[in-house]
This record gives structure tokens, C-alpha cells and sequence, in this order.
């Protein structure tokens, strides 16, 4: 049941209220499961969850400028008449000490937009479990009037691949070091970029990021022959600094979008997403229900001792937990005779 | 129930019928939703799984020399009186065209032997299936009278992790280069040996491997204080055509049995690995049921059209999977009002 205060918060976020909205992404990020049910209930009463909006990944390897280059592309998108929620994807906040996000400072511009939400990185914890909460937290910030999403992630592992799972575009920057090699960057992550941006390309900079341009644009033109609907990946060289280098950026941006919305493959891809979404979901509750159902556990200490024994096989005692799960006698007769 | 033929099938498994433990396998391997209940049913009958073995994996880059190592070993061990089982867990077979024991002429002296028996490469497929596929086929083979099942796997990926989750002890086969560099060898694979051997140290790769030994010797009493029970890895030279060599590789082995038995660590060992085997069991059952149950088939039919359109988020339409595979009426209400 949807009880009144649950509506009525659902009616604040609609409203655009910041505060309900925050609270609620709060909720989304809980772990107790208690408020896993109270967040599928808010977002039930936020349903239905449209389309109409442009989800953006912007991912790349540590200090390439993921921040600055947020900052001044969620400022332009809101010079078009867009309202920008940043969100953060960050596996590796625990390991790396967090950088994602951690600043909210490092956004100067969209910090004093009223237009903008930046939300502040999530506090770690397993990539598929982040991968689900940003899935929600996004239906959050576009049922709060947010019609741009863009989501941050380190690409120091599979995170790159993860925020793919869940936008409509992938941003990908690179940077040229002093001769004209990419630095830092992981093999597969050019990989996921429908758009690649050589970034901080200025000062005595321009020359190497053209060459690396030049080089990454034959090289992704033969790696990757088609695309979502036969996109090419666009290469672009940027600097987060220069206005005319983020408006070139957001061309590239629509002019994916246009040519993936006529060729169909953008609504491919948010149903591909939705789907991949439910068998995460699914996984997701049956590895709750193992630890947090007191049949399962009740039937899984059950077998324990003859299973760690070797009198009954780890096939068979998962018979018996299956059988507890599903609410049924199991169908085997009892192994020991 | 476990029918007669089943009950006959295996006596003469027991019975150390060759042919009837071939068509076990071939059971066990199979991944039709019926032949699993048969060998699960086949599994009970031989029942109680004693622990009276010894499983020694192996395993080491391609090239090493596992094969001819495994060879001379297998003829050792049961010149000391034991009979000897040779098995592949090759989850990269698809990939690399499957050298892992696919040419069982490769050890010509256990082809001859009638206390050996070696079990080509099972046909690919994921690393958990082929783990628990592996752990079954352990059981049959001790069921049939090996008390030493040697497991063959390459060291080119996980496959090393998971050959430690199934085996008492592991030796880690390196190599010199020209120089007294090791060639090959991925990072991590060192860490899972209780006994590294430094192979084909024969020839002019004597002295390379000799100071390849002590290098590893001193890098792995840094790397790994303590490994089971205390025991430290040793670390030896070996050419597989002297017999010398394999025996100081069976006295190593014979003296991490004695060590980790006296401090319990071999029988706890063996919990560890049945009870990961009971978790992974139900893993792998549970995403069988998602694929095979017609209720649970239907259930997520029935939910996709409104989660592909984002009228159902994914959270909710997960609960209604979870329901029909409960056996229960979901618990929410429906979603659309």
C-alpha cells in the first residue's frame, strides 16, 4: 500500500522541492530493507516514469577533469533551457579515498544554479548495488523536473561499463600527456564512448591533443564499426575553460541523439536497460532473501552440518534451501538413509 | 527417489568400472535439466562422500609443462601404491581452442596404467558451472576408488582462484626464461601455490632456474606469512624427465599433508569448500529456476511489457518474479492505478 505520506512526498519531489528530493535519494541508497520497501513504494508513487529525458555518462581516468568539464556542460545545457541533476557512479569510492564528487565546491558554476542538483557521491558499496540505486535515484531527479542527468564515474574498471547500463550516451575523456599518448587511460574504456573528448586541450597542450584526436578517431573508426543504430563515435578535442569547445561538445551530444532517436536504437536502448534493470532487481532480492528470510536461513543451517560433513551433496542440500525458498516440501526424499 | 538402475549404476562405479564411471561424468557434465536430477539422484547412491583422498591441483601458464609434470607425478604416486585420476577445469577451453589435456597421448606413462584414469576436457562453458561440474566429478572419481585426484587447469585467469576451491593442496608450475626472469606467469597465480615448482630445469635452464627458485623462495616467505595452518609454500626445481625431481615434489606434497592435517587446516579446508559449493549450488539453481520454471518463466513474461515501457519500475516488477517463484501472491498491490 502507497499510504498519504508517501504521496505527499511524491507531491513535494514533483514540486521540485530539494529537500524531498534528497531525502528520498537517501532512502533509495539504504541498505535496510525496511526502507528498500518504502523506496519501491515512493517510486511506485512517482510511476509512471517517463522517457523525456537525456541521460549522459561522463566517465574517463582520474584527473582528467571530469569535474570542471561537468561543471561547464551542465552550465550550458541549462543555458538551452535544461534542468541538470549530477549524479555519481563510484565503485572505487572506497578504495580510492573518493574523489567523485566529494567536492561539491569543484562545481563552481552549476553550484549557484538553481536549475542544477548536484548529489553528492554515494558511500561505496558493490557495483551492481550501485548500478540499481543510480538507476533509481535518476527516475528521482527526472521526476523532479530534471530533464538532463549527468552521471559521473571513475574509468578505472568495470564502472565505465556500468554507466553505460544506465544512460542514453556515453561521454568518454581522454588526455594527451607531454608527447601525444593517451595517459592513464584503460584498455575497453574508449570502447563504451559514443562521444570521445581529448580534454584540457590548451596552453602548450593543442597540438599533442589534435594529434591524439586524429589518432583515437582512426582508431575507434576501425574498432568499432557500428555503434547503437550505426553511430560513430565523434572524437573532439576540449578545453573545460573555452566556451566554444562545451558548445561543440553539446553538438555532438544532440547530433547523437537526433541520429539514435530517428534510427530507433535510443528506445532500444532504454528498454535493453529496463530489462537488464528487472534481472538485476531480481538477483538482487533472491541474494537478500538467502541472508534475510527465516525459512531460507532456517533450512540452509539445517543442511549445513551434513552438507560440511560430505553426507549430503552441495546439489542436493541446495534442494532443501530452494525448497524452503519457494515455500514447498521438497520434492527429494532426505539423502541419509 | 533413486530407481534401481540407478542404485546398479552405482555398484559398479564402486566397483571401479570404467566405463560406467566415463558415463557418470558425462552425466554430471550435461546441463539438461534432467540429467541434473539424475546425477544428483546418482550422487545420493554413493553417498556418504568420504574424505580418504587427496585432490592436488595443478596449474601454471601454457607452455610449462603441465602435462608431462602431471605425467610423471600421476606415475609417482601410484608407484607408491595409490590409484590416480587426472582432471581438467578449463573455463577458457572455448577461447584458447582447448589444450588442457585434450590429447590424452600426452601422458603416455598413466595411458598405460591400469590405477589411472584421465578424463579429457570437458566442453567449455562458465566458470561456476564447470567448478561444480569438477567438484561432482571429484566424488565420482573417488567413488570409485582414486584416492588421488589430480586436477589440471590453466593459470590464464580466475581459473586458478577457482581450482583452490576444490582441490587439498596446489602446485603452481613456473618456468625460467633465458634470463632468470619467470615467463608467463599472471600476477596472483604465484600467491595460490603451496608448492611452486620451477619446471623444466634441465639442460642449460639449470642455474637460470635455480636462481628463479630462490628469488620466488624469498618473494613468497614475504608475500604469504601464513598460508593454511601456518604452512609456508616451498618452492622447488623440477624436470619432469628425472625422477628425482618428482620425488622431492611428492615429498613436499606428502609434507603439506602431514603439516595441515596435524594443525586442522586440511579439514578445514574441505568445510570451506563444501560450504561454498552448497552457496554456489543454489546460485546456479536459482538462475536455473529463473529460465526453466514455467510459473517463474511467466511471471517475468507478465511483468516486461510494463517495465520495457517504465510504467513498472524494475525493483517492483522484481517482486512479482519473486512472488511466482515463492509460490505466493505478490505481496504489493499492482502498480498502474
Amino acid at each position: 500500500m502507497t499510504d498519504d505520506p508517501t504521496r505527499r512526498w511524491a507531491t513535494r519531489i514533483r514540486a521540485g522541492e530539494r529537500g524531498a528530493l534528497a531525502r528520498a535519494i537517501t532512502l533509495i541508497e539504504s541498505l535496510r530493507p525496511e526502507d528498500r520497501a518504502h523506496a519501491e513504494a515512493l517510486l511506485d508513487a512517482l510511476a509512471p516514469h517517463d522517457a523525456a529525458s537525456w541521460r549522459i555518462g561522463v566517465t574517463g581516468p582520474p584527473g582528467v577533469g571530469k569535474s570542471t568539464f561537468i561543471d561547464s556542460l551542465g552550465a550550458a545545457l541549462i543555458a538551452a533551457g535544461h534542468r541538470v541533476a549530477v549524479l555519481a557512479v563510484d565503485p572505487s569510492s572506497a578504495r580510492s579515498g573518493g574523489s567523485v564528487l566529494g567536492d561539491k565546491t569543484r562545481m563552481q558554476r552549476l553550484a549557484g544554479e538553481s536549475a542544477a542538483y548536484v548529489r553528492p557521491t554515494p558511500t561505496g558499496g558493490v557495483l551492481g548495488g550501485v548500478a540499481r540505486r543510480s538507476r533509481d535515484t535518476i527516475l528521482l531527479c527526472e521526476a523532479a523536473g530534471y530533464d538532463v542527468v549527468l552521471v559521473e564515474t571513475v574509468g578505472v574498471g568495470q564502472s565505465e561499463i556500468a554507466v553505460g547500463d544506465i544512460v542514453d550516451v556515453v561521454v568518454v575523456l581522454a588526455m594527451a600527456d607531454s608527447g601525444d599518448e593517451l595517459q592513464g587511460i584503460k584498455r575497453g574504456l574508449l570502447e563504451v564512448g559514443d562521444v570521445v573528448v581529448v580534454n584540457k586541450a590548451d596552453g602548450d597542450r593543442i597540438a599533442a591533443s589534435e594529434a591524439t584526436r586524429a589518432m583515437l578517431e582512426g582508431a575507434l573508426a576501425m574498432a568499432r564499426a557500428t555503434g547503437d543504430g550505426g553511430w560513430q563515435p565523434r572524437v573532439l578535442t576540449c578545453s573545460s575553460l573555452e566556451d566554444a569547445s562545451i558548445v561543440r561538445v553539446v553538438a555532438a551530444l544532440l547530433e547523437h541523439r537526433d541520429a539514435v532517436t530517428a534510427s530507433g536504437a535510443w528506445a532500444e536502448r532504454r528498454i535493453r536497460q529496463r530489462l537488464a534493470a528487472l534481472d538485476d532487481a531480481v538477483r538482487t532480492a533472491l541474494a537478500d532473501l538467502m541472508v534475510c528470510d527465516p525459512e531460507v536461513v532456517q533450512a540452509r543451517s539445517d543442511v549445513l552440518p551434513d552438507v560440511s560433513a560430505g553426507r549430503v551433496t552441495a546439489g542436493r542440500g541446495a534442494q532443501a534451501v530452494l525448497a524452503a525458498l519457494r515455500g514447498r516440501a521438497p520434492l527429494a526424499r532426505p539423502i541419509s538413509e
